[in-house]
């Protein structure tokens, strides 16, 4: 499928690299879901799940992608009553799409591509809006900009104005916190191929018992996206899915889960924090502008500029055809405009390291006056300065 | 995950096994969803799928199981009109659950859990309930049951009512013939799991244009399952999926493709042929009696009754804990009355013969008065005259 001679990198947002074990895992026979096999494996990932969630919560999953976990709640908590999407990029936007598709009563404010949704303008849009919202949607990390929002004063904010929140975590769930119970966010969405390190396939939601009260008192429209539906099946013992499950992709994360486990939740999130750092030196170091505000929670994906005067919509093609690396160039208005660096889920120190000396040696070749290197060691500073490299789990 | 040292043998209806050539690909490095590499297999795909659907519409696919494939067509037509669901078992039911879910106006005609939808008294039905349907939802091939329905016929009924119909081939499509331009059928729901030898997670629906046009004319509530969001991303050169694909399964799927394609698409049913044959075949031989009419276009699953005495809950339990055989037993009002023998998708002719002479086995430890080999021998001479064994693609 891939060139037979040439080594090729995948250095995307999602999907992101599998780690070895996942793929050899989704290699074995396949199970069949009432198994014994794989209902223990099953039961275990929806513990797991749990602890990454950090939520006694039941973590609702669906053989869809992350984008079914959000329609999940939408479809859920359509009828609820008044609703207000607070967006700052692509996805943020599908809350609104979402909203519109199942007619909802809704309110969307549009916080700007590259910003963050600030918890006091957001307060100020509540207000502003009448205040009486049952339910705000919006996003953990935007992957469209590399942007992350500060989810636990977000959640207190709805929270003061009577509503319960709902958080798009697709992106950033398993890379950077969002510990639910503590925080006390009432929904999570998020899907199986960002920091989870599987394939797309499984997208998940998990709701509070407010969120879970304020749906179960409302018609839904909704069936393979029932939350009680899957609740009861999730709730027996042993568990059982409404829907032929997505068995190989949980044999995959059941693995994934384990890695994760091994590492350690907080070390995840510290090599996070390490790639997204030496990520942010690279730009710098190579004199090139961050795209968005910079912020040392934004560890999911870094955005940076393309530089004047050169064609910013050549360089993931470039990337790609002259070395092999597929890398995420803008989305939407944002395209030709930011390349994206990603260093979610299955990376190390040294993929942060290539992907930087493939983008500078591709600048060069469309014209831009960097210099080759500087990114690079920038980047190694970081790594070396933190004392252990973040590698990535074995 | 499976025992150690003993091999297991899943002989199950759907999930079916995974031909070694289909986990290897799956195995390989994920791919980026935009890159040409996926880009050119998706597309690959698509048209692969066209030829085992036999229609020039396109085949929609959605990240999900096959309920969600059956999900988008309800959701794309409840508000189309009065509907007329036609079920005889378990998965007809889920028409009926479906268009509850979606507040459809609709009526459910059971024709019972083992018959067939009769063409004669499905025209019966349409009439006594005032003949004004717009949409007619049944079934191909009815797990539960292992009932096959005549979709030319039942399709010419509907149509002279003026009604579309929608059919459930979850289960049926690329095992027994269901030409879709050939026999009008306006829609059809499909999955990855079953004949196509893909892991679950891959919904399909393939609506012709009279079925997209009604669903355009009317209110959807659907977002995810949009039959024109995936439509517009399908149709875009290169094709495009509007949100991140089950990437892992399509590589899979591109590989099973083309074992359905070396096979002959002629050959594959002539398999199935032959494989159901001899299921029946066995069945008799044993002196057992077949769940529902004998057909010889239920070649799908083969049920037949468990003999009195014998407590029918223990056999698949059996099966699988002493000789390690995963099999189906019976679903909800069937549970422990029947055994389903599966013989679709990655099923070679030996596979028949062990799953009969494990089930004459476990028959004989649970008391039952049968000849062990008696229906070994009968699933062996319909093998051996139909000249060359029914093998799996290799």
């Amino acid at each position: 499928m891939q060139g037979p001679f040439i080594k090729h990198y995948m250095m995307t947002a999602g999907p992101t690299p599998l780690p070895p074990a996942v793929s050899g895992a989704m290699a074995e026979p396949i199970l069949y879901h009432r198994a014994p096999a794989f209902v223990e494996l099953y039961a275990n990932c929806l513990e797991g799940l749990k602890r990454v969630f950090q939520t006694e919560n039941d973590v609702l999953t669906f053989a869809a992608s992350g984008s079914g976990g959000m329609e999940s709640a939408v479809a859920n908590l359509a009828s609820a009553g008044k609703a207000l999407v607070a967006s700052c990029g692509k996805f943020g936007e599908r809350w609104a799409e979402l909203n519109e598709a199942f007619g909802a009563d809704y309110v969307h404010h549009d916080f700007g591509w590259g910003n963050r949704v600030e918890p006091d303008e957001l307060e100020r849009v509540i207000a502003e809006n009448g205040g009486d919202f049952k339910v705000v949607y919006t996003t953990l990390s935007e992957t469209s900009t590399g942007v992350v929002n500060d989810v636990e004063r977000l959640t207190q904010v709805a929270h003061d104005a009577g509503a319960i929140i709902v958080i798009d975590a697709v992106s950033g769930l398993g890379a950077i916190p969002i510990p639910q119970d503590e925080w006390g966010v009432d929904v999570i969405a998020a899907g199986s191929q960002k920091a989870l390190m599987c394939p797309p396939g499984l997208g998940f939601a998990s709701p509070n018992q407010k969120a879970l009260d304020l749906a179960a008192g409302v018609q839904s429209r909704a069936y393979y996206f029932d939350w009680q539906k899957t609740l009861k099946g999730q709730r027996k013992d042993p568990p059982d899915s409404p829907f032929t499950p997505a068995v190989s992709i949980f044999m995959g994360l059941d693995v994934a889960l384990r890695m994760i486990e091994d590492e350690g939740l907080e070390n995840v999130f510290e090599r996070h924090r390490q790639l997204g750092g030496a990520a942010r030196a690279a730009v710098k170091g190579l004199g090139l502008e961050l795209f968005g505000p910079e912020d040392e929670r934004a560890n999911v994906v870094t955005a940076f500029k393309v530089p004047e005067g050169v064609d910013g919509g050549k360089l993931p093609k470039l990337l790609r055809d002259r070395y092999n690396i597929t890398a995420n160039g803008g989305q939407n208005q944002l395209k030709g405009k930011i390349l994206r660096i990603a260093h979610t889920g299955y990376f190390g120190a040294f993929d942060i390291i290539l992907s930087v000396a493939a983008i500078e040696m591709a600048l060069r070749d469309l014209g831009a006056d960097v210099e080759v290197g500087a990114g690079v060691a920038a980047a190694q500073r970081v790594f070396q300065e933190a004392g252990v490299p973040a590698g990535a789990p074995a």
